[in-house]
């Protein structure tokens, strides 16, 4: 027997409706990259949106047509991800920091019918607009009067001359809820890169988990800042998220170094933000060497990779800032764990707090998550023992675009699980702590040593600004590891004192057998370390006695 | 194109199974019929359901199948939400404050199956069995040792004698999202009862929508106690909200006096509470006289109807407790709008929040609404102009359970919008007030009188306990408000000092034009003012000099 509810699909032009009736008024407020400061209300952001819709139309592009972007954080590309998804075709953001080829290769696989770009981003189109035959429309992300004579890219538009002559009437089609809404492709550290399709129902069933107040806690009452790149899942979801809620958006645009970002929070009484360490980094060094304080943050979310414990304790303890520790891949639309503390813990000393802080935290209500072993048994949670890390959910993907098969592992009763790649453990209380990359994990006499747990260590030492541990081959132990470590600017630190500066902080074992000090590790697109190419760079070392 | 994300159905198991496996040893905690209390956890919920559902399959009963409880607040209840629905029956709430003759109906018109019920409603259940004859088993809710040896219904079974010999294995089964999940009727203040029957998708969803921070807000944090009864409306979705988060749950059970609620609060350190105005005047009814402080409650959730300004302030000003306004109904699963402020009203004057504070409040992401005159016409969002209130939303109702024809009205886009039978204002930033039930509005000489408006006035003398106003036919005005008024115990107030009262705060043509001192005000099962009551019993009433 049915339910007698209403049928009412889940889409996401239903968020920005329920914005711009509900929230008319709640301002949006962009750093350009002309450099002002730019605001209108969402409001302006449904109308404008339905303008691109119609600009889509009369660029006879149809339902299901990538349409994509390469674009900072800001209100035109927040127009495009809803006039795109909104009017049935799908939002296909592009991330500018890989290099050309790839950009090249992604664009002609998913057979990108227009893309819009950011200025900045104009030598990087120009040199690649031949290679992209599928593309028959290029739009500059900016106004008539700015758009260059002389691109060279046929039939460059301007943006705003491209929707200005169309109507801000116009009515979102009732699509069935599981049509496709946006596209994300992994940066493909290995192998080609591989496309996630996020649904109409996966995108709004991820905006509700992703605003819970056990994950990142979106209301009414916020001004938010997505620092995450909207080129990086979606911004972790934010700008559906911040329609979902009606909050006050503040997006940065290009300016990511540490003053813009502190000057916006400041300006705009941003209260929340949510961006990966490595910016987390450049703005406390802002804030240290000027002696700044936050006057209404709040809370920071961080993910992207692993937030050195120093990191939340110096927000915490320093700032007054919590930091929401998180988890989660462009497989899974990303939110998968957020770390918030449970009823229990409340009372915790705050050492105890600190600890579990640490961890990338509980599994939001949608994504349940394993952990196994080597023949795909259930590991026990008792926060010690390692295993994969598996996950399944309704924003969870079930394949890649135009890739056969399904990466997922099925379980006794038939469910699919998707395998992430990540190396966990899960404690009593349901908190998950990545300890690695399967691949990164350093194999030692038959033990695992975690990577992340080498360089969490060298983070906490004041000379160390950066540290990345590789396994090097040892023929007694198999590997053993070792760290590279970037040292802050006029800091001081031997190997024998960072060596030192482990003992009595992890077991002896695990000790790294040496220190390299080294200019900087390679980071890759997301501003994740690139491990593959440090090992590369590292091919001719030899381990200290071998 | 469809997305590729993972094709899984919401459904209420999934709740139960989060619950479970995140948040196994959360703690629910009851107060029993028997007096006592009892604790156990989100493990043990999930086990004894499983064993419920099997209980279900070996009584022969079928997926479809409607299964009745007549119960209080307790973590028996909470079983049957998650055995009878996950295992794809359909929980029908019974409310037992109606008449019986209303109660049989009821049973016949869903035709339950089975009807487990509170050894409290006994008496009730001896007196109606034999009149219901789709009842094929009769559970109480109580221990084997419990159950009378004589109670004259055929085959009556103790409910732990009924599942004691059931595995607490179970696979739920993955039903389509749209299987009937819940069924609620509505109390039938005009004709016969009419049933809402909810689907496994509308009660997720509608979990996810009244978790979120701007409506109930609830986290892992919380203990929260349900005080509005599960036979209402399913306690307001709270314990699937409950599943969702992993907080701690408190249910009062029979006990809902003011000292009863105000010791299991402080035992248990609820943080949360929710339920009608009418339970909230015990409350502070309790504390007032004793001197009393709550300790750990930060926030109560006030609907049901609306609540007087008077009680938000006491609880806000005198016990720094959050009143959260919120406005749903039956049809509406319930929650459609809750009283929380937006960012740029936080800075407001403390008077200028209070004005906001008593409106029913703005609508949940989920949720759409307008106000419409007497021909459909949308009605201005200023916060004067009355208009019938219509909702439209994935947890809103379609049409009744077994009856022909939809209520939905219409738009142009062709999209159904469900009629309240309320009348509202709604303001320029979406906070929506009742005015007035459609039935209730008092028309004086072209104008409407909201008789909300007129009781809100007298419920803020101090000597007055209850009041209700009703319009009375007028040669000249159509109709003219009067004001029925329930003392204080041992207070003391006139007609015309209470008339007098009412100068300066309304406008004079608004003021009732007589005080009717009665015992008491006629409330129906769930607590409301029974305003055809009342007009019944002052039939005989005639106005001043007429």
């Amino acid at each position: 027997m049915l339910g007698q509810m209403q049928n009412q699909p889940l889409l996401t032009s239903m968020l920005l409706d329920f914005a711009a009736r509900h929230h008319g008024d709640g301002e949006i407020v962009s750093r350009r990259v002309e450099g002002d400061i730019h605001r209108y209300t969402y409001a302006d952001l449904a109308r404008r949106s339905k303008q691109l819709a119609n600009a889509l139309e009369a660029s006879g592009t149809q339902q299901g047509d990538r349409i994509a972007s390469i674009a900072w954080n800001g209100y035109r590309h927040m127009e495009l991800y809803f006039g795109v998804a909104g009017s049935g075709r799908v939002m296909h953001t592009l991330n500018p920091r890989l290099h050309p080829t790839q950009l090249v290769w992604i664009v002609n696989h998913a057979e990108d019918k227009v893309v819009c770009f950011d200025a900045t981003f104009l030598p990087l189109v120009q040199a690649v607009h031949a290679k992209c035959p599928t593309v028959k429309t290029w739009v500059l992300l900016c106004d008539a009067d700015k758009l260059p004579a002389d691109s060279g890219i046929p039939g460059l538009l301007s943006y705003e001359a491209w929707i200005a002559g169309q109507s801000d009437q116009y009515a979102w089609p009732q699509l069935d809820e599981n049509t496709a809404a946006g596209l994300c492709y992994t940066s493909g550290t290995t192998g080609d890169p591989k496309g996630a399709l996020y649904s109409h129902r996966s995108t709004v069933l991820h905006a509700y988990g992703g605003a819970l107040p056990d994950a990142l806690n979106l209301s009414a009452r916020d001004s938010m800042m997505p620092v995450v790149p909207m080129f990086h899942v979606n911004a972790w979801g934010l700008p559906y998220g911040a329609a979902l809620t009606g909050c006050k958006v503040v997006f940065p645009g290009p300016a990511m170094d540490g003053k813009s970002i502190y000057e916006l929070m400041e300006s705009e009484q941003v209260t929340m933000a949510a961006g990966v360490p490595t910016i987390w980094q450049m703005l406390l060094g802002h804030l240290g060497a000027n002696k700044l304080r936050f006057s209404t943050l709040t809370r920071t979310v961080i993910g992207g990779s692993a937030c050195p414990p120093a990191m939340i304790d110096t927000f915490r303890e320093q700032y007054g800032v919590d930091v929401l520790h998180a988890w989660g891949m462009t497989e899974t639309s990303p939110l998968g764990t957020v770390c918030t503390l449970k009823n229990k813990q409340l009372h915790l000393p705050a050492a105890e707090q600190l600890h579990i802080r640490t961890k990338q935290g509980r599994a939001i209500f949608g994504v349940d998550m394993k952990i196994v072993g080597d023949n795909g048994e259930d590991q026990p949670w008792d926060g010690k023992t390692y295993g994969d890390l598996l996950v399944r959910g309704p924003w969870i993907m079930d394949h890649y675009f135009k890739m056969e098969g399904s990466p997922l592992v099925k379980d006794a009763q038939g469910r699919g699980w998707f395998p992430t790649g990540d190396v966990a453990t899960i404690d009593a209380d349901g908190f998950m702590q990545i300890t690695d990359r399967s691949k990164d994990v350093i194999k030692s006499g038959g033990e695992w040593i975690s990577s992340i747990d080498i360089e969490n260590v060298a983070m906490a030492h004041p000379a160390v600004a950066m540290a990345a541990c590789v396994g090097m081959p040892h023929p007694k132990w198999d590997e053993r590891p070792i760290i590279a470590v970037v040292k802050k600017p006029d800091a001081q630190v031997t190997r024998d004192e960072l060596i030192a500066f482990y003992e009595g902080k992890i077991a002896k074992w695990q000790i790294p057998d040496d220190v390299v000090f080294v200019e900087a590790i390679p980071l890759g697109a997301t501003g994740k370390m690139q491990k593959s190419k440090l090992r590369e760079q590292l091919k001719d070392y030899k381990l200290p006695g071998l």
